[in-house]
């Protein structure tokens, strides 16, 4: 049995796509995964002619319950044809295939008709003058999916890295680290990490907020009053976690090696790390959702639209994990 | 012609004294630079002992116009013996002897009677019982020296990195970063680069505070308003400086090689970078100082102290940048 996943389209004025098709056919791309594309098929027909891939797409309503061997199953959520698209523009026809895409693949998970689903980037802006009000993929698919806590997750290889707060600016970051959120994240990293990664007994790294991790209350309190109380309390739970640990120094030893996930407390605070050790093998993964849903690490990538030198690594690594994740959950 | 520098004790609780002994025997230090010890003789005796380091001490008042070749020359700046050392702990008289030996240092720095200092790491905590009230070594520095404007600058090889805010809670970050400030670091990076480390045209990146610096003004709007028009003006006046760039994707590409330096808005983003490329090389530089200091970029590690068993890499390496911008300076 050949595992399904629904790929969404993303803003098709970006590197979406490109990245998608080019992982489709890549050499390395895993045999035992059956992709359905979700979004236009006549974008797609448009980048595949313009990549040279020799594709064929086969439209249907539904996720068949046979597959064809030679041509891919589109599922079309929004009338465009190629005419509509403007490399490296932000539009809201593009939003709109974006975000019905992201609904229908939603759908197709939770009624199990796939098995996980990977997003291409979208673009927020273009989502939201398409009438989308959402920070962006991974809170609609909460909502789409009934899930209360997600914790965005990113991975690359066997580094895991958990954002208390994600795209906050750093001037509303300290507001936003209260004791119930650490707990809920690290509950919710605890979990996934057996669940998602079948690690039975993990173990979880928490980083301090403020410079030296607060260097004993001298650079911030947040530590003493709630990232330790925190960690205290999860101990008690029976979850192994160890910290606050003044960020640089645990990166500078390479600590993130001794734990099954780090639970960064700001987004560049977890994400220059993660970059820096693997800046093509990063996975967005929103870890917490009731369906199984990853994401390559990086964004639209307008200015390489359309160029067809987009890189599918990201994308490929968000197949493979999808595929990974939704086998755990059936063991 | 040697060049002579003052290393000074730091706190003699931690490990300072064992890696400037560790150093200056160890097989790699440069044989053109002349050490004058800075803190207590007694210390520095008991800890050669300890670490059965084959050297013998001279008791000077001021630095001698002729070295000794088989005694390695100290000021004693404070009177302690070996019964006042209690590793691992934070005490007056190691904060007494600490603060001392930085007021001696700075002074043969200014009187020219040494080309630059060395500081071995201290305890902010026992330097306050010592009754000296600076958040650490560098303001310190900055109000013995009289100079104006300091950048602390961590250097590990030729990857540089200056702090637009360095010992704050993440809280108070925001509120810090203000236009002049930026445009004060950038200058003082610029001339640093030119007149410490020798580089003729320098080229400086500056990172943005926000998540992906600020995405076009909806993560934040530091970026838009602070940020890039101090950039803007720093070009008018012909610095070469670009940005602000988004930290992740800046390290995760490797970007900063393609600068001189890179300026970081706050602690965390410019020190899990550095200490990432490389733990042990780290010093600390003051640029903007009028004197010469640089200092490992480790703390006192009092867990480690009096076992023998410090890495003096870091040390090594600040003592070779501060000979380094000093012969700079000279030419």
């Amino acid at each position: 049995m050949k595992s399904t996943l629904a790929l969404t389209i993303g803003d098709f004025n970006g590197i979406g796509p490109e990245i998608i098709l080019k992982s489709i056919t890549h050499s390395s791309f895993d045999k035992n995964i059956q992709p359905i594309l979700i979004g236009s098929i006549e974008v797609f027909e448009y980048y595949a002619r313009r990549l040279k891939l020799p594709l064929t797409f086969e439209p249907v309503q539904a996720v068949p319950s046979k597959f064809s061997s030679s041509a891919i199953p589109v599922i079309d959520t929004f009338p465009v044809t190629a005419k509509n698209i403007q490399a490296g523009k932000i539009a809201p026809d593009a939003g709109k295939c974006a975000g019905t895409a992201i609904e229908r693949a939603a759908q197709l998970c939770s009624k199990n008709s796939v098995d996980a689903m990977v997003t291409a980037p979208i673009s927020k802006e273009a989502l939201h003058y398409a009438g989308y009000n959402f920070p962006g993929q991974t809170e609609m698919l909460a909502l789409l999916s009934r899930s209360q806590k997600v914790t965005m997750m990113l991975v690359a290889k066997s580094f895991r890295v958990g954002l208390a707060t994600i795209h906050l600016p750093i001037s509303e970051v300290a507001q936003n680290i209260f004791q119930e959120r650490i707990t809920e994240k690290i509950e919710t990293l605890d979990e996934s990490l057996k669940r998602d990664f079948g690690i039975e007994s993990p173990s979880i790294a928490v980083l301090g907020l403020n410079p030296h991790a607060g260097e004993n209350g001298s650079i911030g309190k947040e530590e003493k009053e709630i990232i330790a109380p925190a960690i205290a309390k999860m101990r008690l739970k029976g979850i192994t976690v160890e910290g606050p640990f003044a960020a640089d120094g645990f990166f500078g030893t390479k600590r993130e090696k001794k734990f099954d996930a780090v639970l960064a407390m700001y987004h560049d605070q977890g994400l220059i790390p993660l970059k820096m050790s693997g800046f093509h093998d990063g996975v967005n993964f929103s870890a917490g959702l009731k369906i199984v849903r990853t994401s390559p690490d990086h964004g639209t990538a307008f200015d390489l639209a359309g160029k067809g030198k987009a890189n599918p690594q990201s994308m490929l690594a968000a197949i493979n994990l999808a595929c990974a994740i939704s086998l755990n959950r059936k063991k």
